[in-house]
């Protein structure tokens, strides 16, 4: 089968890395939308607009599954996308799951993007699956940024994530024991965050629950002997293919550069 | 006069705010493209396009005079953008100038986006206009994101000047007497940088040079009695709207957004 993945940029790659190990036998293809980067501070209209481009692209190169490997715009646009013609599959409702199972104190802390927290889309996942749960969440911005320029390790690191999580501190009354990385990039600031956080506290994130949510959905499917894997961006900067081939690990497939924006309205000059 | 100003986002506001307060007898528009910010992480071929699309939208607004307030468009973009039918004014010349002529020992260095300090557009201005200065360059990214998150008086900015700036500190033989501020961004961080540096170090940046550096355009313009103003972002999302009226100052207009990118492929949907 060709599983499509996408994100906003780079971040969905932890995701298709965890896929690609959890199920060898599959085709993918990766669009990250450097060009756009990043979505988490952009409006609702402005990312399934994007999304919508996004997915088309996606089934014009034969895609049959499509993981929305991106937290925005799984909050923002996943219900839009149940229209196409292949199942789609977010990265929100995985995490939820697994941390509506593991709370033992039914608080469940949530950190994201501006964009997902402002959208309420984990409280509203949990609590269908938790109703008793109590979800407190915390938009951290920066986090993004931080794990592209490949800072995870540095007392900067730690430090924002401190500023950030100070109401989830040891002591404090909205302690959380469960907490969701709700963005893909996060997994790679694991260690600061559970460095501030505390060891006590259960970490749950897309990237390690998103493969076991796919699962009914590869049930009779065949899979290749020589399963091929392509890489698409949206812009082809050179720290993104850096970053790229850091994250996914070799071997790498080469980076393709596609332009989605419609052209021809006759006002773009080049 | 109309006066067009363009910046990738928001941080194009600092020398909007300055030519307002130099010029207040003419009109102005700003563009901030939100739903593609940051471009500084982007390449030369997708910035050059924005820019465009940008320049005709303001140019079909009637504008007079085109200010890139963005440094990593006026480094990609400003040779392209010559062949407009109205002057364009980008933001890289005039700190060029001021640096070359404020520094001593002729080391100077200067700090921006990867794309500008990539393209080495600040090298050239000021090799033009002090040949035997020595530039020296480091690409901050996340100052952009920090300010936009309004910690530009944390603990966290200090340290991540200080992380950036480390090979400029007292005692290092790279050290410059004179610095640029290459990004629009940067004057919110003014304090935070001018700490980290020491005091002796000058700091040169677009928002206070930029003003006199159309002044010569602006000759013979009539003024008008009640200049207007207005403020376009190619994203409406409630944050850079906040952050909008809190760096313009007050009495800032209303916000309006528009969709620059072409439509009408049949690919979209909503």
């Amino acid at each position: 089968m060709l599983i499509g993945v996408f994100d906003s940029g780079i971040g969905g790659l932890t995701v298709l890395r965890a896929l690609r190990q959890a199920w060898p036998g599959h085709s993918t293809i990766y669009l990250g939308d450097t060009a756009r980067v990043p979505y988490g501070t952009k409006s609702r209209a402005t990312v399934v607009r994007y999304a919508h481009q996004i997915a088309d692209h996606l089934l014009a190169e034969g895609i049959e599954l499509l993981v929305v490997a991106c937290n925005t715009a799984s909050a923002y646009a996943l219900e839009e996308l149940q229209g196409l013609p292949v199942p789609v599959v977010g990265v929100i409702e995985p995490p939820a799951r697994a941390a509506a199972r593991a709370t033992r104190t039914g608080r469940i802390g949530v950190i994201g993007t501006s964009a997902t927290v402002a959208s309420g889309a984990y409280e509203r996942a949990i609590a269908a699956l938790a109703p008793d749960a109590t979800v407190h969440s915390i938009a951290c911005p920066l986090l993004v940024p931080l794990a592209d320029e490949g800072w995870e390790g540095t007392d900067v690191a730690r430090e924002v994530a401190r500023r950030y999580l100070e109401p989830w501190l040891p002591g404090r009354p909205d302690r959380p024991d469960v907490v969701v990385l709700g963005c893909t990039h996060y997994p790679v600031l694991r260690d600061a965050l559970a460095e501030v956080l505390g060891h006590e506290v259960t970490l749950v994130d897309s990237a390690e629950t998103t493969p076991r949510a796919i699962a009914p959905l590869l049930e009779g499917a065949s899979t290749e002997p020589e399963p091929t894997h392509r890489l698409i961006l949206t812009d082809g900067a050179v720290g993104f293919a850096a970053t790229t081939r850091r994250w996914i690990g070799e071997p790498a497939p080469a980076v393709e550069v596609v332009d989605l924006e419609p052209q021809g309205s006759g006002q773009v000059r080049r």
